[in-house]
């Protein structure tokens, strides 16, 4: 499998980077807020060797449903697709996910390449080539691992992004501190900019799938605080990396003995965060709501076992096989503790 | 990627096969009517070491679309999958085309395998990982690669099998007998058994596949006859095989001079397969629906040329790039022969 592309762009340059695409047809799918706002910035209808058919998604989360894939898929394939149709995503991870998704299932797999909009995307979603669509169980249970050709990463966006966004995209760089050393001591200076930050989450992540594409081992580690996250996002309706930021302060309390709270809560300092107090605080912890998400969890490896991704140390992730019985009973132990737990 | 195990089996003992899975669910999804007629037989519920989902879809080409692909996906989550979970294919090309793009995109791939009910699916269509479902526009146009871990020929259901799909599968064979000239010379031996001929042919398009599972290259000499023959499908309503040997037919007449076309006959003679006087015989060449339908064809390379597969000779199949604009304008010529064409 082809190697992914990772490079700076800007509003500027974006133009001529499709134009060198190798085809005469690029389908564009973009989130249609970022569409509105940034089409003519991005400059990219009428480029003289290209037909660009245009897909407008709804925004978020709401484009990744098999109803709105078949609305893309059909009207992509009325306006006419061949084996070297390009596809580009324009917009945050979930869009990356849905145009990902279309574009590994349209006539068994097209070329695609991403313009990541949010924070999110541009550390952590649009890398590595999986692609998903959520069903009515749960997020991502439908998808495929495909890569992209080309992550052109324009860090303009970032300029106009919502607070929420930014957040989003700060907690899951707070989980790449735990994964690597050198993130987490980047994190820690105080001049630290936030385009290195990006550029070492892209590479830490690209580098860690280039060595496990399928998620046979090393790229679990990825998952780190997504087992109880996913579920925390669910239930409390949270931008995916505030949740994660809390699945992975409840691992720290309930598998490492509390340890590394304390570097989290520096981290979330070091950020800038928006993230004080856990969603369910001084309120019950919600646990058959979160073993009833869990249990759905696409990281179950069989019925009734999971794997859990712990750390031993900064920068040394590793996984914990374990049961949904032996999570249930070690929260109902700490339910008093979680109802009043903080960092 | 991991090989298929082709083998052999019976009524008797395909349940052996299925307990020795290394799993702990198995969700069969199944051809509603193969399930009423053959479930007794194949006796697979109430395995002991596993939980067994079972999902009956339509019959043929009508499971193949995207709300019925919701409905399995949705029906199979809801029961629980988890990442080790195993779905087995149970019918023809359709239903194991069907089966196979829902294991290709449940928790990004599922291990899978087929139980061939039909001719045409023991020779070709559960053979080399091409799954799929149709869109609007065509066939077979949203789909994935995504090889089977076992395929069970059990020939016991060749018995039952209805006329127009043995066929179908003959149709399907027709084509093996001018990509391979060991096939073409086992059909010609008047004491050439049926077993030998699946044989033969499912093992030529394994080596096929093994050497070029993504048809960049020599996979494509299989789309021999499927260039015209998706189209003829569609417009006439006719067996998948039967369309794929009037497309033959069309091939050796307009591009190979009319060579093999007598061969074609002989192989038709000795198959004993029911394909006499083309579909349009004495009526008009239907030269714009077919241009229509193969415009929309995903075998298409760029908006405007696709590539069709001829023969050099028996067993020496050959790609030619041509246009649109070409094969029309040489349908145009040949119109009023076509009309009379027959073999």
């Amino acid at each position: 499998m082809s190697n992914t592309n990772i490079s700076k762009s800007d509003f500027s340059s974006i133009r001529g980077e499709i134009e060198k695409l190798n085809t005469d047809r690029v389908l564009i799918i973009a989130d249609h807020n970022v569409w509105s706002k940034y089409s003519k910035l991005l400059n990219l209808e009428d480029i003289s060797n290209k037909e660009t058919i245009i897909y407008k998604a709804p925004d978020g989360e709401k484009a990744k449903n098999l109803q709105e894939y078949e609305s893309c898929v059909e009207f992509l394939l009325e306006k006419g697709v061949h084996r070297k149709t390009h596809v580009l995503a324009v917009g945050g991870g979930a869009l990356s996910d849905f145009a990902g998704f279309v574009a590994s299932t349209l006539l068994r797999g097209l070329d695609w390449s991403v313009i990541p909009t949010t924070l999110l995307s541009m550390v952590d979603a649009s890398i590595g080539g999986k692609v998903a669509l959520n069903s009515k169980e749960a997020k991502n249970l439908i998808g495929a691992f495909h890569k992209p050709k080309n992550i052109w990463i324009i860090e303009g966006f970032l300029e106009t992004l919502a607070e929420e966004e930014q957040s989003s995209g700060l907690g899951e760089v707070s989980k790449y501190c735990f994964l690597d050393k050198e993130i987490f001591e980047l994190v820690q200076d105080k001049n630290h900019q936030i385009s290195d930050v990006i550029e070492a989450c892209a590479n830490f992540k690209y580098n860690l799938t280039e060595k496990d594409f399928k998620e046979s081992g090393l790229r679990k580690n990825l998952n780190l605080g997504h087992s109880f996250g996913h579920a925390i996002e669910k239930i409390y309706n949270l931008p995916h990396g505030i949740a994660v930021f809390w699945g992975m302060a409840l691992i720290f309390k309930l598998y490492c003995n509390g340890n590394y709270l304390k570097e989290l809560s520096l981290v979330r300092e070091k950020l800038e965060l928006d993230a004080n107090d856990s969603p369910w605080h001084n309120r019950e912890f919600p646990i058959m709501k979160i073993m009833n998400l869990i249990s759905k969890d696409k990281k179950m490896v069989t019925s009734t076992s999971l794997e859990l991704v712990l750390i031993e140390d900064i920068g040394m992730p590793t996984i914990k096989i374990t049961s949904l019985d032996e999570i249930e009973e070690l929260l109902e132990e700490k339910k008093d503790e979680l109802r009043q737990f903080s960092i």
